[in-house]
């Protein structure tokens, strides 16, 4: 069989997008034996000449800049992994309107610019595709995909910051204090030295923002979101919730309200007979309700260079596949 | 927008095939303004006079043979939900080889003929789709489908009888015995009046030969597992596994082993760190490892009218939609 050529493009290397090069690298002759798609990683963006020379690619795909990557017509998916609001949303504008497909794991730029990005793939027929964005290599844009074809969803919450469900489950397992949590957190490389995006919710609320608009079918903005983080949750909070057979948990959750919606971040009591009680470490769980379908759990790693490759991945291979049709249509 | 036409043909106005019809109604407007798609039923088959009636279809749409859906080309996707071996494996390769798309919720009939079916399939360049047949309404396939883009999968496991979970967690929080829960089951119409499908295995046999299949890309036969029942189950046991924080579930598991792979549903000790041992009531919930994303877990509602014609109709959009695009490539 004669494999198709894929380009793909990955803007920046970092952790995640140097994991990435080396899953296509990895993982090429299990997808052109599966799929009859060949990916070839035709040009990165990587200002950085250390970073571009351990990355262990021909020194002619690496670009400096964004032109030269848009005018390329070898290139049929972007990889936009640069992280931030900017350049990243611009770039991925601009890479919809050269008719690339594009695949982001980049929540802040997608939660505050989701409605321009969403307009312009659909404008350009192209995929925009985000699986890693939310929940890390949990399979859950797919399978809000597939739910939505045949719900109205009424409901998503759960924990979607895998660094605060550390830390709370470290306080409920050793009965320790927060500032004790964090810092082994902070030890294990779970949390940033500067952990204020995860433990006051900022990453949170990117991600419900994410799931709300799809869920809602307008652009939610991450402001919209009521946000509580959890520095003031205490050590006799945490073991009297376990004391009643639940935990405390840092819940995102999106929930219609007539026609209105209700969208919270907020350290919050789950019982003992609910999953997301039960999810511990640094894992995700993200719970999608619809009205034929019931409640459903999804759990995995909601982090890391591997389950985040991995959700790109499968992301490329789909913009490959099927183009704009891999879109996530909205809800309403 | 033209929506454009898509005829639909059920085979089975039973409890399942009523809901597809009834859903294809309720949510049709919804899908049309989504895809651009309008769904029409567009035949039926089924013998019993008394059932069509009670389905509200025009009458000249009830067919009382498969040719006449056959030689039809209005109709583009068929649902199969005769429930069976025999005619349901036969009447699915017969639709396939006259270029319908088909999709089905029978994991009796595809366990046993998964290897003509896919072959077929494959042969016709159409969609065969079955997210109904394992894990009820779970979006099981598509995250399958997802995971196995970008990753080997090493182990499948789960609870995928919802039957025998409601009896094990009945046992579990009443601390009764096996015949008391069963009888419980039956009452509340989770338990057939012969319940031996469900409480000896069979039925996780049927399912998880599918997802085997997936997995290993070859036909896993339903009589390769090594099944046991729950009917050994004793009070004691599970107060027992209570008593240790976790449960005993009824695990179907598919674990490679170098170029092996071990089949097994048995009634297995989960320990309280994993979530599967929190899964109660008639839920089911499968885990599925990659050797990138780690473990994942789904869990939501196995069975019923409701869940499982959500996930047929998804399939059927799919279908529609993306035609054989929409297939699970084979794992390996």
């Amino acid at each position: 069989m004669n494999d198709r050529q894929v380009g793909v493009a990955i803007l920046g290397l970092g952790t995640i997008g140097s994991a990435v090069a080396r899953a296509i690298r990895e993982q090429g002759d299990l997808i052109a034996e599966r799929y009859g798609l060949r990916l070839v990683v035709q040009a990165v963006l990587e200002r950085s000449r250390d970073r571009a020379a351990r990355a262990d690619l021909p020194p002619e795909t690496i670009a400096t800049d964004l032109a030269t990557i848009l005018s390329d017509d070898g290139v049929d998916v972007v990889v936009e992994v640069l992280g931030g609001e900017q350049p990243a949303a611009d770039f991925m504008l601009r890479c919809l309107r050269a008719g690339k497909h594009v695949v982001t794991a980049n929540k802040e730029a997608l939660a505050k610019h989701f409605g321009e990005l969403t307009a312009a793939a659909q404008e350009a027929e192209r995929a925009l595709l985000f699986e890693a964005s939310v929940g890390g290599g949990i399979p859950l844009l797919v399978s809000y995909r597939q739910i939505l074809a045949a719900n109205r969803i009424t409901r998503v919450r759960g924990i979607v910051n895998g660094t605060t469900n550390f830390i709370l489950s470290q306080m409920a397992e050793q009965g320790t204090a927060y500032d004790t949590a964090l810092a082994e957190a902070q030890r294990l490389g779970y949390a940033e030295p500067d952990p204020t995006a995860d433990v006051e919710g900022y990453d949170a609320a990117y991600k419900l923002a994410i799931l709300a608009s799809l869920m809602l079918g307008r652009h939610v903005r991450p402001d919209e979101v009521d946000r509580t983080g959890i520095t003031g949750v205490t050590a006799e909070e945490v073991a009297a919730a376990r004391e009643r057979g639940g935990a405390i948990k840092l819940i995102a959750s999106a929930e219609r309200d007539g026609d209105a919606v209700r969208l919270q971040v907020a350290p919050t009591f789950v019982p003992g007979d609910n999953l997301l009680a039960h999810v511990s470490a640094n894992f995700n769980a993200i719970e999608l309700t619809g009205d034929r379908v019931g409640p459903v759990v999804l759990s995995g790693q909601g982090a890391g260079p591997l389950p985040t490759a991995s959700a790109i991945l499968s992301d490329v291979v789909e913009a490959a596949r099927v183009g704009a049709a891999a879109n996530v249509v909205l809800g309403a």
